[in-house]
């Protein structure tokens, strides 16, 4: 075995009403918060309220900056961290879905630091940033998929170059996150579906790429298990306790995994998809690229993909990863072609190139081998539905 | 369910050979390290020749304290801090058994700031005293049954009071853990099987008193499966790498538990005991106290005493957990009595009253409610072998 690396320096605060400890947590890091949010879906379901109640009765000032979209850009993060340097807050609130927390952390390294928001994109670890220098980031997940309150990664997209990058970096940690699985309770079923199926990709990708870390991968395992069982409850019965619980576990598990092993080639593909249409939700890309994606996989790690599909309650084969995938899609209706999703044919030739320019960490620890042509391929496949 | 905490600062590097990698992450620290260590076995064993070669790759310095005796003292822990300031190290090392990573600890703490290490015995958390102001310490097991190297915890022993009491404060969290299953090959099977029993009784103490973490009680499940399974294996093998690998795991998951959720009766019980009698070692106290214990608390918890009996192969009823805790001591020839250990039967009035004077944090968490009278009773049956 070699030596595994387990780093988890988010400290997590879980279970229902756990928004309520931010006043509380607030007081850690001082008296005035940037709230980061979306436009709408916090304020409907009552979330934004709650966070604000907890922060008067603590005496926490805070300004609200909502105008975060899905696949954020780096330019709403250099607007925010503006915003942050010129009400001079002490600490930064994330409250939304991943695109809100991914801008939130982001948010944190750019308004502590020289620079813009893309000058953090794959930016290298060894530069001895000095973290507690940063304004914490105090993380709220309202959907449970993206994993982003306990890890370093922000997705963020470049809308003039079509670029979708990754900051991947220790100061990107969120200092605490609050996970609380009933601010899951008004998604729609279409929605907890789709987020639902992030969190399996995550769990997938961790669990089957060529990386190797025992200690991780049960996470990835645990969370594969916990969608199976719960997702299904989830999505028929939208105020199960149980049903939110376990999946707001399992995404934050299955971000965890993501974080120490990250993730393969349908995250590599995925990106270009959102980025180039940036109205396609990133899990909706992921679902129409998995089953096709996987096909050509499994054979690359053929025990981890038997034991995936054994999560999903297929047989214990490789092979049966596809089917089991195509059944989930199936089951929760989600997108299964990339010309479903309005992706233009012509388009295909370009997003195979945006692979080769912004993917190639997960290339190389893909289960099996890839060049352009396969990608291209593949990304003919998942247009027309050729499994 | 209530809101649940976790938080788990200490990174980790798992797996054979994990001590190579000392001077590269001492390096993040600084140039010259005081290594805490005890007066004979790394040195027999060779795990101090690899330490100090990791060092000396990386350009690192080292200054060597190598008094630490089981049930480390104050006074030693007072005597480290002071060779760290004078010797101006940067970090510090603690690599050797529970007691070692305890002192090391410590040392960090009393070297870093004001007073003395009895002074930091029950330091309250709110004071607000700045973590990255205290030298970085690096733990490096050589048992497996401490947990030290992971979590919050230090028992010390003021020789002069016979008290034995604990520091628990994120002061006195390591940096980094470097757990290296290979160097827990060279321990006797009698070592290997009381340092074992050590952290069984953490898995079983964190997961049946009062307090709930479901996450946290998740680790003490696993650590004491793992625990059943291999430890047995490792007494036998003392070279088996899966025994040894998995040993070392489950010793670093119930650390983590007890950082969790804390200890119960039984550790409340033994501190007195090697407290009065510093030639005994914590995990012999626990054996002498653990069946007669476990026979008056498990109606207590009745549900997670059985599950604790099913873990350890037992028929999953609550007092089934004494049988299996009276099998393992019989099976690995573990203490039966306090007699055995050299307890005077005149000692243990005072035995109880300490107990209340030290003990009562674990007493506020036991599954049953104790008083005075139980406790001196248990003692007497811990005393007589009367189960």
């Amino acid at each position: 075995m070699t030596i595994v690396n387990e780093y988890r320096p988010v400290e997590i605060y879980f279970g229902e009403g756990a928004v309520k400890k931010a006043g509380e947590v607030g007081r850690r890091f001082g008296f005035k918060a940037l709230i980061v949010t979306g436009r709408k879906s916090t304020k409907v379901s009552g979330a934004l309220d709650k966070l604000t109640k907890s922060l008067d009765e603590h005496g926490i000032r805070y300004v609200i900056y909502d105008e975060i979209t899905p696949n954020p850009t780096d330019k709403q993060v250099n607007k925010g961290a503006d915003i942050a340097v010129r009400e001079k807050v002490d600490f930064i609130i994330g409250i939304g879905g991943g695109s809100v927390l991914d801008a939130a952390k982001a948010i944190s390294i750019v308004s502590s630091n020289e620079g813009y928001a893309w000058d953090y994109v794959r930016y290298p670890e060894g530069s001895r940033l000095i973290p507690y220098l940063n304004r914490p980031v105090i993380t709220i997940p309202t959907t449970a998929g993206t994993g982003s309150e306990v890890n370093r990664y922000s997705v963020l997209t470049n809308p003039m170059t079509k670029e979708k990058m990754v900051i991947s970096h220790s100061l990107n940690y969120p200092k605490v996150a609050l996970v609380d699985p009933e601010l899951t309770y008004t998604m729609s079923p279409e929605l907890t579906a789709i987020t639902g199926f992030d969190a399996l990709m995550h769990a997938l990708e961790s669990l089957t790429n060529k990386r190797e870390n025992f200690i991780a991968e049960e996470y990835a395992i645990k969370a594969a298990e916990l969608i199976a069982k719960w997702l299904p409850v989830a999505y028929e019965e939208p105020e199960n306790k149980k049903a939110r619980r376990y999946m707001s576990y399992a995404a934050m598990l299955a971000g965890i995994a993501i974080d120490h092993l990250g993730v393969a080639l349908i995250h590599a593909m995925e990106h270009p998809v959102s980025g180039h249409y940036p109205d396609v939700a990133h899990a909706e890309g992921l679902s129409a690229l998995s089953t096709y994606i996987t096909a050509f996989n499994y054979k690359g790690n053929p025990e981890k993909y038997a034991l995936f599909a054994k999560l999903m309650g297929e047989e214990e084969k490789p092979h049966r990863a596809v089917d089991a995938l195509v059944k989930f899609i199936e089951r929760f209706n989600l997108p299964k072609t990339l010309e479903e999703l309005g992706v233009e044919k012509e388009k295909l030739e370009r997003l195979a190139e945006d692979v080769y320019m912004c993917g190639r960490t997960a290339f190389a620890v893909n289960p099996v081998e890839v060049d352009m042509d396969a990608v291209y391929e593949l990304y003919e496949r998942a247009y027309e539905g050729k499994l």
